[in-house]
This record gives C-alpha cells, structure tokens and sequence, in this order.
C-alpha cells in the first residue's frame, strides 16, 4: 500500500489541484504564519516559508509521513502582494497588476522526518488593461479577498490574463509537473 | 435583460469554462462535422470549423441570438492530432508529444444573423519527457479518448505539462481572455 501523504495547506484551490490527479491525501493546514523574509531574495523566502509550515506539522503530530506544504505570492517591482485586507486594497492591487506582466512564485517542501525537499517555481502571467469597471465588478465577487495579489486564476479572473509563461497550476497555488517528478525522488508515485 | 447566448458546442470543458466565468447561456451542439482544410493553414482552418457549426445552429434553428461556436486542434509537425480513436493510437500521440513542444489553436466563431467575429488564439505548451509506464497508465484512464492530441491540460495530464506558453484555456477549449473582448464588441459584457 502507498504512503499517504498529508497536505499542510487549507487551500481550496490546493487540495481540488491534487485531488485532479487522483492523489489520496491527508488535510492538515500548518498554523505556521511565518513572513516571507525578502533579505534572502523571493525565491528562497517562499521555500523556507514553506519548509516552516511543514516542519510545524511534522512537529506538531510526530508524523513520518510525508508532508507537502507551499506558499504562493505574486512579486510585482521587487515586492511581494499578499492577500488584500479589504476590498479597496483589492481594487488597488489589481490597478497595479493592469495592463503588465507580473510574476508569480510558489515555494514547496516536501518533509519526511529529517528528509526534506525544497524548490520554487516561477510563472510569468501577463494582465490585459483592466477598466475601473471591471475591478469594481470584480472585487464585488469578494473572490480577491482570500487570494495573493487579489485574484484567482481558475475563476473570473481568466478574463483578465492574455498570457502566461510558464506552469499554469503554479499560478493557481501548487507547481503540479515538478511536484510529480519530486513526490516521485521521495517515494510517491501519483501515476500507478 | 442581457441576451442569452447560445455554446454550439456539447464539451464538458467549454461548458465548465462559460460557466465559471459567471455567463448564463444555453447548450445546443452543432451537428456539422466539418475537417478543417489544412491547404488554407491552421489557423484559418479551424476559424472556418468553427464558423461552419455556428452557422449549421443558425441555420437549424432560424434563431437571431449570439452564437458561439470552437473548434481546438494540436499541431505537431505541420499536422493536426485529433481524437483518437483507440488506446493505442493515444499511446502513439503521447509518444509522439513527449519531451517536445506542441501548439494548439483554437479557433472560435460568434455569430448573430449575419454578422459574425471569427479569430484564433495559439497556445504553445511543452511537455516533459514521459515514460512508457506513464503512458500506459494515463491511457488507462479514457481520459485521453475524447481530447484532441490524447490529453486533458485539466487533468492528470498537468503532470506533463512543464510551461506553457499563452493562453491556458485556450488549452482546455476555448481562449478566455479574448473571447471576453469579443463578446463585449457584439454587445455581451461578462463582467456586469
């Protein structure tokens, strides 16, 4: 029998993405809220965001099971969006985000007691100019609210992105090709 | 009241796709079956697909509502992959897709009365190297049946997805970001 692993995450948006390529999993959201800490550069503040909150559950529970956990944010002129407190914060992310390419990085660990692995992915997604109009709309959903840089790629959203480079599913919250070949170097295979 | 819409297409995809874009439309597969032609190339060819099944739903159903009408395609050395019409000939479209980039087009018609919008949209995605075990289990699956070029980019087969290159949903069946564009010019605004 396969190991099942655990998903440190609460992430809708995570736990649909990993239940489409028929992965059976474990739900344990990490009360880890470290920062991403941008002195070490984006790439390695969100890998180590994500090892924090994996290393939280592994202590937490005692497990030796293997623990997949991430963190997504969206870098515009060098500083990261978190998620919008309001919806004029929404409203003035998405102002920013219009019309240009901004990038979005997802750092992951996978833990198993001592072992770990650590690495980031990078996509570049290209917004359409949006009118006033439309961020009115939109942040009307309330569906900016719980997202990194107030918007969800899988949702209305999609309206707004011309383009992207890169692994779309690292967009929407986990980087699914190289998460498939490193769950594979720790032993799980999702295509058998 | 806005006018309703009509998708001339019975693909679950594009139906998830129009709906998640908060879009009230109804269903009505066109019949016409249509190859497209490739000696007018790619692009034109499935723009005039998706113009003749719109035009086969006007023409049926005498109706003077918008019509949206697709047809997605994958181009691999100069030729079109379409549906497969077995396991083994999905296998041999995996094989031939694998650690290669591909492109795929979709070609969209709107269409009411007489006056109509008909453009492509092309999407570049590459795929990572595959194993032969990994072909044999995704053929397993069916998925593949259906789908031009013996995938689904929603599916399983995002564990081969490494980047893409444009449009995602262009990818899935139909190009979101433009097609809005093109619904607000023949007078249907999403994002009210």
């Amino acid at each position: 029998m396969t190991e099942k692993p655990i998903l440190a995450s609460a992430s809708p948006r995570r736990i649909e993405l990993l239940r489409s390529l028929g992965l059976d999993f474990d739900i344990l959201p990490s009360p880890c809220e470290n920062e991403p800490d941008m002195s070490i550069g984006p790439q390695a503040a969100l890998e180590s965001v994500a090892l924090a909150k994996a290393e939280t559950v592994r202590d937490m529970t005692g497990t030796d099971k293997l623990i997949i956990a991430a963190d997504t944010s969206v870098l515009l002129d060098g500083a990261f969006l978190g998620k919008p407190r309001d919806r004029a914060e929404a409203a003035a992310m998405l102002r920013a985000l219009s019309g240009r390419r901004h990038t979005v990085i997802t750092g992951v660990a996978l833990l198993r007691g001592p072992d770990n692995i650590v690495f980031s992915e990078t996509t570049q997604v290209f917004f359409r100019p949006l009118t006033e109009r439309e961020i009115n709309i939109y942040t009307a959903t309330g569906e900016p609210l719980d997202k990194a840089g107030a918007y969800g790629a899988q949702g209305m959203a999609s309206l707004f992105i011309e383009r992207i480079e890169g692994d779309y599913f690292n967009v929407v919250g986990l980087p699914v090709c190289r998460l498939g070949l490193m769950l594979a170097r720790m032993g799980i295979n999702i295509l058998e």
